[in-house]
């Protein structure tokens, strides 16, 4: 049982944590912050917190666990305004979509790195965002990815952990660095291509009459690029070497297929669709 | 009332219209055409086709509507065995999602353009293909596009505009080189992008790991990669100005982003994902 949890930044990933916790009857108390107070009074008559409090600081004292749940670009500011605060016993988690670099941030923001904290990242999300959007089954069934530190506290790491399964997820755990690798690949640069695109076909003339004609594989397509902006711009910040690496790889197969398309190499085109086919319907279904 | 159509082509596409006009009772005799002996069994005994007839020129004697439903790549050749077979009141019409190329290739595959062609291409389609995976209800509310030519009779367009309208399709009209390049730009170049991410994803050495670990944003964003390869090619050898095209404005615009995370900017970087979110959010929901 968590006494008390606190979730800095009510929106929807930490809402629905807190949702998702209160609903299964694994936390007692849940304290919201954040810098919106407007948020504040939302989440607490949404039913996602029991109360705020405004001064992270002082919200921070006497929790069990506290989950920054902020955009990753405001990590670092708000860990230092905890410096001092964190009481020994108290775990500290998060859940960017990027890790080494909210790392750095907490260690800078606090002036060291706790033991007890123990970076996380819950593979789920939607397009809409803010703490409305917060539900408590969001991660039923979804992945959580611990990403461990040497010198951490192995009762935390199992705290973090079971507060993820009783959330409904599946935790894992991986190398941070491997992890930023990973999720640059599945995650950031689909997302960026699903961005680029709706950026290319907007500056077309014929703009609305392009949308309109959108099949609906296109939509599919891209119902990512109305994620956060703001989520957006820190992951590319935060995650910068990974993104770009993939960004190459992604532009060199790009430009095969376009020579290809060039020169009318029948056979290329066929093998490149089947290939990529074949790893599709493998992988995917 | 169509007394006989004849489907040259029996797939997905081909198959669905089929089924859709004999459910609407809109057609009395449907016939099946196909190299393939095999699927044309398959067809009549799913209720597709009533019967069908191997040799394509007898096949189109007496029909009102003949269908090229056929990959691209192969109505030159199958409207050259159609020399000399089409009776003057057949009305011809095709499937394809280019246009430009096909207008081309019934007039070298037959030697000359009939006034009875009327080019049409049905916005719809599944990842699935062949005849198994057709419906009745693949065009309910989907847009059909007609590109009637200079020369067309207007009865044919007629003709064929109701047959799309009874297989519960909405009909709008464009210009065949105007279609090629909205096409480009919301259907190709998305189809493009997945099928070389998915490329991309399985050139890395974690490539299991790598699709584990994919969100369902990335299911959504490459459901378009599992689409038929053969259609693809053709596609692409058949619309290569328009596609380059676009590629080369993505390419352009995915540059643009990647200077953006390669220099920090944060402010560009935000308001490049906040203005394809506006426009995504404003036109696809």
């Amino acid at each position: 049982m968590i006494n008390r949890l606190v979730i800095i930044g009510v929106g929807l990933i930490g809402g629905s944590l807190a949702l998702a916790l209160r609903n299964s009857g694994a936390c007692r108390e849940v304290i919201g912050v954040e810098p919106d107070i407007d948020t504040l009074q939302k989440a607490q008559n949404l039913g996602v917190i029991d109360h705020y409090v405004l001064d992270a600081c002082a919200a921070v004292k006497g929790a069990d666990i506290v989950v920054l749940a902020t955009p990753v670009g405001a990590i670092s500011s708000i860990c230092h305004s905890l410096r001092g605060c964190l009481d020994e016993y108290t775990v500290l988690t998060d859940v960017g979509s990027v890790k080494a670099a909210v790392v750095d941030s907490v260690r800078t923001g606090l002036g060291y790195l706790p033991k007890k904290f123990v970076p996380a990242h819950p593979i789920a999300g939607l397009e809409r965002s803010g703490v409305e959007a917060a539900t408590a089954d969001l991660y039923q069934g979804r992945r959580v990815i611990l990403t461990p530190l040497a010198e951490n506290d192995p009762n935390a790491f199992d705290i973090v952990s079971r507060m993820w399964e009783k959330a409904g997820a599946l935790v894992e755990k991986m190398d941070m660095l491997h992890h930023d690798q990973v999720l640059a690949a599945t995650s950031h640069l689909p997302h960026l291509l699903a961005y680029t695109l709706v950026t290319s076909l907007s500056r077309l003339n014929e703009q609305d009459e392009i949308f309109r004609y959108a099949a609906s594989g296109f939509r599919d397509f891209t119902r990512i690029a109305s994620s956060d902006p703001i989520m957006w711009r820190d992951i590319c910040l935060n995650n910068k070497s990974a993104i770009l690496q993939m960004l190459d790889h992604f532009g060199q197969d790009l430009d095969r297929l376009k020579k290809a398309i060039e020169s009318g190499d029948d056979n290329q085109l066929l093998s490149i669709f089947q290939h990529a086919k074949h790893i599709r319907d493998r992988t995917c279904n």
